[in-house]
C-alpha cells in the first residue's frame, strides 16, 4: 500500500517535496513518519521560511529551510540517547547508538547520522527493530565465529561482533565474525576504526537493500555492500569506507533534492543505458518493481572495468550473506542485514606503532604528491578527519532532520534539542 | 644503459616492433632478450612469414607471423619443467613451476603465462631470481607470520606462504601471512584458488612495479596492486582476480601492440589527462623517470569514484610491501616483490560443502539475469573456467614467445616444445 501511496505520489510531481531532505525523506515517506509527508513538509517548509519557531523547539534561533542549522554535540548526545532509552534501550546502550549517529555527522557522512533516526524510530515503533534483543551465538570455531543478531539495533549488534573479533584477535592473532539478522549498522568505517583506535587492522562490511547492477544486467540484484578498511592511530589512520557501487544511493538522492542531473555514470537503466536522471533513477530503484539501479565501481558494461566492482560486491556478499547463513542482498526488504568483521592482530608484523608509523609515512609521501587539478592528493580517511576537526563541539543539521528531531521529542515526551546557531 | 637504449629505440619510431608482442616483448627489450631486438624480431617475423621453420624446431607446421600456435601441454610442461630444472631447480620444483605457468594459459590469462618466459629466464641468468633461495620465517605468531623469499622464485615461496596460510587455518581457523622480497608470483588467482580447491576461501594480493596514478596525482606511486578471492569448488567455484587499477598495463600493451587506441578511460597523462594513445602510456610509464600511468579502478578524478580503486591499491599495499616490512611499489624495481596469502577455514561457517553450495546457487541466480546488452550475465571466474575447459589439453601461444621458447631451449640444450597445429 505505501508503494501504492509512493507512485501516486509520484504522478503528482511532488519530488521536489520528496527529495527535499534526500535518504530520511525517502525514508520516512516509505515508513509513514508523519513529517515527511508533502503536506507536513510543505507546511514545515512555510515555517521555516517565516523563521518562525517549529516543532516545540524553545529559542533555537532563526533560521530558512535553505539553511542548516549546527547543534552543540554535548546536548544532541543527550537528546538521542534519552530518546534510545524511551524506546526501550538500557542507558549504556542509548548513549552508544547515540555516539555512533553523531560520530558519523562529524566526519562529514551525514547520510549516515543523525539524520536516519526518522528511520530508526519508524523501525522501533513498529517492532522491526527489538531493543531487547540479545546477540546469540550461531557458532564458534576458534578465530571464527556466526552471530545471529535477532532483529535487534545493528549499532549493538556490531559493538558485539567487532569486540569478539578484536577478542579472537587478541586469542589467535586473527578473528573473523559474520552476523545475520541485524539491521543498519551506521557506516562501516566506525567498527573498522574500532579495532584500529585499539591497535588492531580493522574490517567491516554489509551487505544492505538491492540497489546495484551486475555487469550487463539491468535489474538490481546487489547491495550497495560498502567494505571498510582501518589501520593506524591519529592523524594518519588509514581509513577506507565505500560501497562497491560507484556510488551510494544517498549521492543521487541529494541530486534529486536539488533537481541536478547526474554527471557521473552512477546509475543505468532497466536497459543499461546510463541514466542521468536523478528523480528518475530514484523512481525505479524504490518502485515495488525495482529496475535498473546503481552502477558497481568501474561503471556500466566492461569498457571501464565494472565487472570488477561488480566482483568486489559479490565478495562482500559471500563474507555477510552467505558465511552467516543470513538473506542476501538480492532478497533484503530492509530488514535481516547480514555483516562481516574482521580483526587482525599486528604483532607478527612488529607491532602496531610500527606499522602505524609506515602507513603515517605513505600516507605523507603520498599527500606531497604534485596534484594536476588543483585538488590535494589525500589518503582515504583524510576528508573524514578534516570534517572531524571542524566538528569538534558542534554539527551541522539539515533543516528536515531537526524538524523531524523535534517530531521525534513530542513523541517520546522531552524536549527537542538545541540549535546553537546558525551555520 | 637499456633505458637509453629504449629510448633511441622509441625515436626511430620502432613502436611496431616494440609491441609485437606485448609484454613480453618489452620485457624483452628491457632485460636484453635476444628475440626481442627489431632486428630479431623481423628475421623471425620473416621467417613466420615465409613458413619456414624456425628456431630448431622439428615440423611444427607451418604458420604465418599472425597466427598463433597451439602447443600440447603435456609436451610444454615436460619442457617448461626441463628448463627450470637446467636453471637449477629440484625436479618437483621445476614441475611446479612449470604447472603455473601454463595454468595462466590454460584460464586464458596468456599474459601471467608461457609468454613471461622470457623474462624468468633473464631474470634467473643474471641472478635476479635465485633458484637455491629458501624461504625464511621471519615472524610467526599464532595465525600470523611474515616469510622472507630471499629473492627466489615467485611461485615457489607463494607455495611455502599460502601453505602455511593454510595450515595456520587448520590450526586457528584462519591464516594470514605477508610475504618480502619475492618476485613475480603468476596470477593472484592461482594462489587464492589453491586455497579454495581444498575448502578454505583463499585470499592473494600482491604489490607490483609503480604504474597506477593516485587521485588527483600525474605520477605512477601505486602498484597495480591485484587482489583475488576465491571460494567453492568445481564449476562454481568464484574466482575473483583482478589488479586494483582499471586495467592491468598488459591490456595497454596489446593495443599499442596493433597500433590502436585505447577506448576507455585507462590512464592518464603527467598532467592528469585521460590517455588514449596506448603508444604514449607506454613510452611514458616505461620512462626512466615514469610519468602518468593507469588510473584507479573508478578512473581518474572524482567524478566517477576512482579514489575507491586508489584506497583499495592501498590496502593491498598495506597488506603486502607494509605488514611485511618489505618494500613499496612506489620504490619497486622489479625485484623484491611483496605478497599476502589469507586463508580461512569455512568450518565455522557451516562447512565447505554448504557454503561451496549457497556460492553456487547465488551465482545460478546471477547467470539467469536477462542480458541488456547481448552479453550474458557471469559471475567472477566463469571466463577463466570457460577458457580452461577449451583448453584442457593444449595451449595457444603467439609466435614471438613460441620463437622465445625456442631460444631459451637452444641456451639449456633440450629440444623446443613441439606445436601440435594451427589455431
Amino acid at each position: 500500500m505505501l508503494s501504492h501511496a509512493f507512485r501516486i505520489l509520484l504522478s503528482a510531481n511532488l519530488w521536489v517535496c520528496l527529495y527535499a531532505h534526500g535518504t530520511g525523506l525517502i525514508c520516512s515517506l516509505l515508513l509513514d513518519f508523519p513529517i515527511a509527508t508533502p503536506h507536513g513538509l510543505k507546511n514545515c517548509r512555510a515555517r521555516f521560511k517565516n523563521r518562525v519557531s517549529c516543532s516545540g523547539t524553545k529559542d533555537r534561533g532563526r533560521y530558512a529551510m535553505s539553511q542548516y542549522v549546527r547543534v552543540g554535540i554535548e546536548g544532541l548526545q543527550d537528546f538521542l540517547s534519552a530518546v534510545f532509552e524511551r524506546r526501550g534501550f538500557t542507558a549504556s546502550d542509548a548513549d552508544f547508538i547515540a555516539e555512533t549517529l553523531i560520530d558519523a555527522d562529524r566526519h562529514g557522512i551525514a547520510s549516515h547520522g543523525v539524520q536516519r533516526m526518522a528511520m530508526y524510530d519508524h523501525k522501533l515503533r513498529h517492532g522491526m527493530i527489538d531493543p531487547n534483543a540479545h546477540t546469540s551465538v550461531v557458532s564458534d570455531a576458534k578465530a571464527c565465529a556466526v552471530l545471529d543478531g535477532h532483529s535487534g539495533m545493528g549499532q549493538l549488534i556490531s559493538r558485539d561482533a567487532m569486540r569478539l573479533a578484536i577478542d579472537k584477535a587478541h586469542e589467535h592473532g586473527i578473528g573473523i565474525v559474520s552476523v545475520r539478522d541485524s539491521n543498519h549498522f551506521g557506516t562501516a568505517g566506525f567498527w573498522a576504526r574500532m579495532a584500529a583506535d585499539q591497535g588492531f587492522i580493522g574490517v567491516a562490511t554489509t551487505n544492505s537493500n538491492p540497489l546495484a547492477v551486475p555487469t550487463h544486467a539491468g535489474l538490481p540484484a546487489l547491495g550497495s555492500n560498502p567494505i571498510a578498511f582501518a589501520v593506524g592511530r591519529g592523524d594518519d589512520q588509514f581509513v577506507y569506507d565505500a560501497a562497491t557501487s560507484t556510488v551510494s544511493l544517498g549521492k543521487i538522492e541529494v541530486l534529486a533534492k536539488l533537481g541536478e542531473p547526474i554527471e557521473g555514470d552512477w546509475a543505468v537503466d532497466e536497459y543499461g543505458a546510463i541514466n542521468h536522471d536523478s528523480a528518475s533513477v530514484m523512481a525505479k530503484i524504490t518502485a515495488s518493481h525495482r529496475i535498473g539501479g546503481l552502477t558497481p565501481l568501474g561503471g556500466s558494461g566492461e569498457l571501464n572495468a565494472g565487472y570488477k566492482g561488480y566482483g568486489l560486491n559479490l565478495i562482500v556478499e559471500i563474507l555477510t550473506g552467505i558465511l552467516s547463513g543470513g538473506i542476501l542482498s538480492w532478497d533484503m526488504k530492509g530488514q535481516h542485514i547480514c555483516h562481516c568483521f574482521a580483526a587482525i592482530d599486528l604483532e607478527a608484523f612488529g607491532g602496531a606503532e610500527l606499522i602505524s608509523e609506515r602507513v603515517a609515512s605513505l600516507s605523507s609521501r603520498l599527500r606531497t604528491l604534485p596534484s594536476v587539478d588543483g585538488h590535494p592528493v589525500l589518503v582515504a580517511g583524510d576528508k573524514e578527519k578534516a570534517a572531524a576537526q571542524a566538528n569538534s563541539d558542534s554539527i551541522a543539521i539539515d533543516p528536515v532532520t531537526f524538524e523531524q528531531l523535534g517530531v521525534i521529542a513530542r513523541r517520546v515526551g522531552i524536549a527537542a534539542p538545541h540549535a546553537e546557531y546558525l551555520k
